[in-house]
């Protein structure tokens, strides 16, 4: 079963450099794609002792995706939301056979036991592309997802996303220039009005907490720092349903009471068509933006759709309740990327950073089990026994809506009842979560700094690069 | 006098969008052109009960210069060695008549007392380029200079320069990349030694920071985080002449046995050429890099070139020893843009963040003297006493060599005797020296910390964007 991305021009994988497949007595080689929540928890917990460990990933770092927000109106520096994956496993770095790569998989062939890589372009590599593969005892497929953009015209031309560290630059350079922009002698009402609307399109967490971090950068900061502009920048947040959707009512109405008193308009929309200077709504009306951030979730990406490994519903790998991709040998898949398959009777988990840390924690588990019974070479893990499979069980949701204010929801999921808050007490809690989560003591100490600095100076607001 | 950068293709000013000439009765209007030390010590001392004030610049925020080979290889971070405009001068954003324009000037006519621009290019604004015109009752130009390269083919293709931050962003990117990149599997040791193989380009203070800091990070980060790397990554640091040529001899030795004992290869020689993968020298030899720092000075800029005003000695604008432009009336310059006219007996000071800062200064003294006297509108100032002439007087020379070295020179000058150290108490002076320029209690906290986290928890590797 060759998986490449494009079977007909399928790599002459003979002649390509890599690592060869390991020799007895040397350690089995687990092959780990990606570097999110789920890929760095499993490196984390993976026992180094048993094996050689090679990650590949286009980003040689983790993102702290629920804190992303913040980054993007000076509240946190971009530096303490990333965490080197270096850090998280040292082992990468120091052992002689282990290796970070950076570099995108572009194709699994699960029959040879290898993925083929293309190394991230750059001027002094021998080819560009630069091509690659790597042998593997054990393949760990993290590789997340891609935004939905439903297919809309002019979403990926046009609309900044928020899921990657330069994602967040790139809106706040924007917002940033939009705001200098906005004061040129000459510019008119309509079109400083149109430059200064920002206008986030999800109303789910996270385009909740980026619109409350906006309108409390424009509350407290822009009206300090760019007085010329205060009566004109606005925020909007579309949703074609209702915002926070999975939490509860009573939740879901004070996020609705606190943005709207923050001074975010609230929309409820489709959108038809986006075009570089106002968006199409279904209705026919007209929105003029000048920033526009898309946040609508995830789905399965091209990577993804491309490997010939049986999916679950929505297009993920499709894994057994020990995230095995069953139809293959030692092939496991975690992480947004990943979803139980229909046989299992399980339902595929949503696609939270909460679901990918607690999978990459019981994997490493897993991984100790089949090394210490011998199990870690290509082939051999077939009749070691699995014990407990994965459970996931929902810890609650968070969403912060701005400055001291978040909402907690407990309960198990949609349908059930259980504790549910709203206001300081939730933010702090939130806050704390996240601090906890946050990797290194390093990054720690930088994002309490960074709270309390903005807490005592205010943000930053210099626009570099 | 018209002085257009292109006269043929003069602009059609009439029809440009800006800032007419301030009525009887408003206040004098200063233009400021430029964000660096000059402009910045400037605008922080204007007095803005008598002023109106305009600064133009294509960068939002001053770069403490001498802080920023540090922040390449994550000594400090990016934004604690920036300092938004706004901050350093509230009336630019909170004054009804002052502002910033993120704008290129392109051209000066100090007959109509205007400046004509060009906005930093954006999807948003009405026309690509966006052009107009600020009227001026006063004119200071402190729009800096520009790296020298001394015309050597493929300096500006393929060497990376250290004046701004988004230089030390790209450099930090690239050894980061290479670093990676000499890890993948099938690069040839060459190859590889190629790739880690960094060289500085210049011998000046600049240089031998950037040098220091760079081998600093190879001895205490590189041999823990890339392992893999360790025995291949190198650092040259290429002068024509001597390392430190305006320091003391004793400091020259010193600061030379410092580097070598660091692992930095001190090589005389002169670039003949840049190849995008080698240096060509004009003794024959070739240099193999992989990163490429030029470090070699600054001469003045296109847009000093262009303008047709007298010049000093070495192409800078010409000026008196009041800092104007004696020629017309109402036009300042200073900084590295600026130089003594041969007429006034004076040498051309160096270009210095030491000389700008103390003119700065002085000329926001200067203003508050021709405003108190109503002298503030366009051509009233002439008949205005204007007191003691600016005067230089050099406080010492300093450059840091690495981790808690340093060297101080307090001599007057190069001939004179006077006070040298080296060693860790001047790297104390030196840093505290840096501290206190900075000029916001924000980033004095930030450098702190930054300095402090450092030392406790190793340089941070991420590699953003």
């Amino acid at each position: 079963m060759a998986n490449l991305i494009d079977s007909d021009a399928e790599v002459d994988d003979g002649r390509l450099p890599g690592l060869e497949p390991t020799k007895p007595g040397e350690k089995p080689r687990v092959v780990v794609l990606g570097s999110g929540w789920a890929a760095c928890r499993f490196l984390k917990g993976l026992d180094t002792k048993i094996y050689d460990v090679v990650c590949i990933s286009p980003r040689n770092h983790m993102v702290f995706t629920p804190l992303l927000a913040s980054t993007c109106v000076g509240t946190l520096e971009f530096r303490s939301v990333a965490e080197p994956v270096s850090r998280i496993q040292p082992a990468l770095s120091g052992a002689p056979n282990s290796y970070f790569y950076l570099a995108s998989c572009m194709g699994v062939d699960t029959d040879k036991y290898e993925v083929y890589c293309e190394a991230t372009p750059n001027a002094g590599l021998p080819s560009d592309p630069y091509l690659f593969k790597v042998a593997y005892d054990k393949l760990v497929i993290a590789a997340g997802a891609d935004p939905l953009t439903f297919n809309i015209k002019g979403v990926r031309e046009h609309a900044l996303f928020l899921r990657e560290v330069n994602h967040a630059q790139e809106i706040r350079k924007k917002l940033l220039l939009n705001l200098m922009l906005s004061e040129n002698p000459g510019i008119l009402e309509e079109e400083r009005k149109r430059l200064l609307h920002c206008v986030v399109i999800g109303g789910g967490p996270t385009g909740v907490e980026f619109s409350g971090e906006l309108s409390d950068f424009i509350m407290r900061d822009v009206r300090q720092r760019y007085s010329h502009a205060k009566d004109y920048i606005r925020v909007t947040l579309i949703e074609a349903n209702e915002i926070l959707s999975s939490f509860e009512v009573g939740l879901r109405q004070y996020a609705t009471n606190h943005l709207t008193r923050s001074g975010v308009h609230l929309v409820q929309g489709v959108v038809k068509e986006v075009l570089p200077d106002k968006i199409l709504l279904s209705d026919g009306t007209d929105i003029p933006y000048g920033l526009l951030v898309w946040s609508t979730g995830v789905g399965p990406s091209q990577f993804v759709k491309s490997l010939d490994l049986p999916k679950a519903p929505g297009g993920r790998i499709g894994i057994d309740e020990w995230l095995r991709v069953p139809s293959v040998e030692d092939v496991f898949a975690l992480g947004d990327c990943a979803g139980f398959l229909e046989q299992t009777g399980k339902q595929v988990l949503p696609a939270l950073a909460q679901v990918a840390e607690r999978q990459g924690k019981y994997l490493a588990e897993l991984f100790r089990k089949i090394g210490k019974e011998n199990g870690g070479k290509a082939g051999c893990a077939a009749d070691i026994p699995l014990g407990d499979p994965f459970i996931y069980r929902h810890l609650g949701s968070m969403a912060s809506v701005g400055r001291y204010k978040a909402l907690v929801d407990l309960r198990q999921n949609k349908d059930a009842k259980g504790l549910s808050m709203a206001g300081f007490l939730s933010w702090f809690i939130w806050r704390s979560a996240y601090l906890t989560r946050v990797v290194s003591w390093r990054n720690r100490f930088y994002v309490a700094v960074n709270w309390a600095t903005t807490f005592v100076f205010g943000r930053d607001n210099s626009r570099i690069g």
